[in-house]
């Protein structure tokens, strides 16, 4: 049903063998963007983020809500068009569509809330990793927290493209959580940073996990520019929004297929194992974490 | 599924014959809140505008998000525990389930998006008012103007607990709302002032509107402590909360038997006409409202 009524009406389509999938994200100005960022900036991270927790989900966004606090001084129809732009163009990809919302006076911050559909058996969720699984993320890890100095402008690699678009548009792996339905054992997606989230799934599955440092996947510019932070960054700097997944050994071989054919871009890292601990392998020795000390989060340099 | 996911997973009931139907509304603190406001206030009255919208639509309301930007010296457990409270007064006793959100560092703001369900042919909208319907409110109107002055500190009544009850907790009408399905013709919730959403139904059903000011509902504390203003605040005063709805004449004694019932609390105060005007009726005669004027909202005193 069309904008103008005090809500809207949906009419999902899977349901009656489905289930609903809500996800909600808040962005404030000046704590997840700089105040200088531009309307369409903003636009397009709060949307790939809100999309994220969809992927995670293995869920097909199908409605989107927006409430936007918006300062005086920019509610001028300029910047509504730029904020526009860049909703479209994340939203429209994913056929996501937008059916109501809030504008409000305030400082700049805004909210999105997520409805998407998934079949009733398939959905992804962090609990369901057993001893054996295989551990995976999709693309790069690091680039994240990489391009939060960038934009921050802490750094002067302004002209680094790829990691401003990091920032503003990372990309949702919505294709990836849908071919992984039926195949992941347990997905989340990497928004405190690898350790931190993977110790949801451990937490939430009741096993441990095994990393092979040598496994992570970080994209050569980042080695070269960032060579003492990259692995450090990799593990606990967030804001990556890849997936991180766990698939049961006789399904390996399907994900390493799907991977030899250019379908997903996910690299294996490591081992669920029976317990609870979380431990870094490297060529240097084993580094059991202590999940107490909040070493998943705030992980020290060892290696 | 329980808290602890990316996003909630739900399994819609009634959804093999229904629709969902889906709104979301921001509060900011110093826009539509003071600043002074406890935490159980604010919860409150975010959760019961927001209901509000469902009740309009004839909706039951399932599910909630909610996104809350706190200043850092408000995020202590007192602050929350006094939230929570007001939150769940509210919720619970419309099974109303909070099924995720986010809280985030910034200033005060909250929004929520609610989900209910309706059936598919029993959908309340502005669309479907026809020449010849009886309009009705719920409850009183002005209420709403009354309660923001005092609120506001611009007035000492500080000992009205009906009008600061009206401000923080105003009664959302989804029982009434869910009376109206199959009954009502359109229906709209009275935020912006009771011409101004009036104003919606006619142009969303292109018809106008004759309005009796002798049979529009008012408090009798209004009329005795705010003689001077109680006839505008009920016309576009605004943040009232109650229900405006239009009924076909062959359902009007329906109306009238649920009323006599105590079922609904409902008050006729005029009549649908063909055209696109609103006219008011006083015994000082007819005043027709020019929309392009803005005399909807801005209403000036004239009777």
């Amino acid at each position: 049903m069309g904008i103008g009524d005090d809500a809207a009406v949906l009419s999902p389509e899977e349901l009656s063998l489905g289930r609903l999938v809500v996800s909600m994200d808040s962005l404030v100005g000046d704590v997840h963007f700089p105040l200088h960022s531009s309307g369409y900036d903003i636009a397009r991270r709060a949307l790939c983020v809100n999309l994220s927790d969809m992927a995670a989900m293995g869920a097909t966004p199908r409605w989107f809500t927006l409430a936007l606090n918006l300062p005086e001084h920019m509610a001028v129809d300029e910047w509504l068009a730029d904020f526009s732009k860049g909703l479209g163009e994340i939203a429209n990809p994913h056929n996501c569509a937008l059916i109501g919302g809030d504008v409000s006076r305030g400082n700049l911050a805004l909210t999105i809330t997520i409805i998407g559909e998934v079949p009733a058996d398939q959905v992804l969720t962090r609990k369901g990793a057993r001893p054996g699984d295989y551990i995976y993320v999709t693309g790069t890890l690091g680039d994240g927290a990489a391009a939060l100095r960038l934009v921050s402008g802490a750094s002067g690699d302004l002209m680094d493209r790829r990691l401003y678009e990091h920032f503003y548009a990372p990309k949702p792996r919505i294709d990836e959580g849908l071919i992984l339905r039926g195949i992941a054992s347990a997905c989340i997606d990497i928004s405190d940073g690898l350790l931190s989230d993977l110790s949801h799934i451990c937490a939430n599955s009741e096993v441990g996990a095994d990393i092979n440092l040598s496994c992570l996947p970080v994209h050569s510019g980042l080695k070269t520019n960032y060579s003492n932070s990259f692995l450090e960054w990799a593990l606990s700097g967030g804001d990556d929004y890849e997936l991180c997944f766990t698939v049961p050994s006789e399904r390996v071989a399907q994900i390493d297929s799907l991977v030899r054919q250019g379908r997903i871009d996910a690299t294996f890292i490591g081992e669920i194992i029976a317990g609870k601990d979380i431990t870094l392998i490297s060529k240097a020795g084993r580094k059991l974490l202590d999940r107490r000390a909040g070493q998943y989060r705030g992980y020290n340099h060892f290696v």
